[in-house]
């Protein structure tokens, strides 16, 4: 039986991943008038004299909801709220696993900006964070941008963020194992959707590298006619020369490629046109850029996937559990670039020896949680 | 210790009564390629080409959204979403423990019908059938209206269709015990909002009694100027005759009260002016219009209340879990009048000898959610 089969099989028999369940016991009518009427009643009327107080109270302190449209999910594409329900099923399990979090997926049955907007913050006092999940490019920009200033709550979107601080965690130890310095590389990213634009401005906040951004139609270059509001803002930080061409031309002597695109995408020729100890993070999902035995084989020093059967998996898992759980416990309202930046470098720092073959810790490693969460203050 | 000062303290102890937990493990590589990616991607993929199979591979086939925006919470008025919260997570105890269902408190930040509709049908797809809880008259009517209508998923607002099922079931039982007959008897329903509207309602349903609607202002007649559209439609099936006057008025010769207005509005003398036999739901909270044994004193034969320390208690969680249950497990989408009615004689059967102190079961007998379940098809 492949995997596909098992997972649904598997699926199929449990009905549903996660489930409620309840911290004391209703078993006498001492605790039903406790924790149901009347005696709810009390703690009722003194949380809405004392809102602030509500998470002493209630499950606000632990609990997070992961809210997705279904317009992107993993490399499936726009499939509806039904469709990314397992997703968010799957990571619910993640934040309770690793984090200890209460997390609830919400799928949406709108996908405007707006309607998001709308429908996150109306149901917002129902949790303790807001994680956004699987919402493409370019709505997702603006309905975090929206929702984290309406609300007074830890908002992030885990496609973006997630990834772009296990990426700087990842490069960090690339860093140190190739000898190169991240202030004087020069990255091309392949793919400037939700992903690739947060890995772009992170990198940039981090280290001000050259970055060459490129999308289906070559390098996003201000001489391109018809670019987006979204590209065109990235052209503040990317490719002041104003280099036109195709990925082709963008790799040539490039010391980082970072591709959250699709499979294939790099030929080995592209690889070896590369600067000597090229690094190279291939994440398209599930078949990357370029497979790591042809990348190695062609030169590169050091090949990340997002695959979990290759070494250096860039995997969210590393970063998101621990952001939560440092946000709830200490109270932390917006996550800041500062954090993001202080997370990689947290991450980085749990690899004692970085070598070619480990740029990042294991998402297994019990270290993660408590060392991120620590810095998010 | 009282009742109030424990219910404080055992929350703040616990921080949140419910919690979410995994149906397996996540502790191996394996586990984690089957629920999460890239094993999940198979499910996505299959349930979003076969949504109708979605519940078979998710939580779907049981879990619930309790929703209110906190604007009637118990007898406390509105208190807001933050208010609302412990209540809801009280709920969600309720529907675990006595029907096994997983649900998940949704408190809202919005107000109007409008707002909570959108709110509501936006999240759907995220849940198996939605509870609507402690939203104001008249709001809750247009509300459940609209989303019973828009949505293919089982909804009911509580507050009004719990209620009105357990009263029915209760005068079902004390028309046996007093020899009266429903379709004869003369009601008094004091309070015109989400429950009595619904009682009233579904009473008339039942067995066409005559019925006089009072509100603060005495009796609902066509005479009255300046009444609702809601109180207008009342009038549809209540005081025919456009019996004029105040509470005191109606309740003379009338065989049933029913309460769901405040404390102590009833007076003995009021008792002694109903018909021989009279049968009283007085079910104000936590304080009735009249105490059970002023109300026995003056001459009542049933005395029905919403407190658990009174014999003959009115309460929700009667009908509520096995409405849901059956409502998911036989794949009703939509909760009718005829359901109602099937489930009020179904708890009302289940007491075999009713008496003028045992006319309802006990919200701990374990045969009901399996008895009403059944016949929610």
């Amino acid at each position: 039986m492949d995997y596909q089969e098992k997972a649904l099989k598997k699926h199929k028999e449990l009905r549903g991943k996660i489930e409620v369940t309840l911290k004391d016991t209703l078993d006498t009518q001492e605790k039903l008038s406790t924790y149901y009427t009347p005696g709810v009643a009390a703690v009722s009327s003194y949380v809405a004299a004392h809102p602030e107080e509500a998470r002493d109270y209630t499950w606000l302190n632990n609990s997070v909801a992961i809210v997705s449209d279904g317009s992107a999910v993993l490399g499936l594409g726009n499939i509806g709220p039904y469709g990314a329900l397992p997703v968010m099923e799957g990571k619910a399990m993640l934040f309770k696993h690793f984090a200890g979090i209460d997390a609830v997926p919400i799928v949406l049955n709108v996908h405007t900006a707006d309607e998001i907007v709308a429908a996150v913050t109306a149901i917002a006092p129902s949790f303790g964070g807001i994680n956004l999940e699987d919402i493409a490019a370019p709505i997702c920009f603006e309905v975090e941008d929206r929702i984290k200033a309406e609300l007074n709550i830890p908002v992030m979107h885990d496609d973006q963020h997630g990834t772009a601080i296990v990426v700087l965690a990842g490069l960090i130890n690339a860093m140190k194992v190739t000898g190169k310095d991240l202030h004087s590389c020069r990255v091309v990213c392949v793919g400037a959707g939700a992903a690739g634009t947060a890995i772009m401005k992170l990198l940039y906040r981090y280290a001000r590298p050259v970055i060459l951004a490129v999308d289906s139609q070559g390098i996003i270059s201000k001489n391109r006619p018809g670019l987006t509001f979204e590209k065109r803002k990235l052209l503040e930080f990317t490719n002041s020369n104003a280099v036109e061409g195709t990925l082709e031309d963008a790799m040539e002597n490039a010391d980082i490629f970072i591709g959250v695109s699709q499979a294939g995408l790099v030929t080995t020729k592209m690889i070896q046109s590369m600067a000597k100890g090229a690094i190279i993070f291939a994440m398209a999902n599930p078949t990357p850029e370029i497979m790591p035995a042809d990348a190695r084989l062609a030169g590169a020093a050091i090949v990340a996937t997002g695959r979990s059967d290759f070494p250096n998996q860039v995997n969210n898992a590393l970063a998101f559990p621990g952001i939560f759980r440092g946000a709830l416990d200490n109270r932390v309202n917006k996550i800041t670039d500062q954090h993001k930046i202080n997370a990689a470098e947290v991450i980085a720092s749990l690899v004692q020896e970085p070598s070619a073959n480990m740029i990042v810790p294991s998402v297994l490693d019990e270290r993660l949680v408590p060392a991120i969460a620590a810095i998010i203050r």
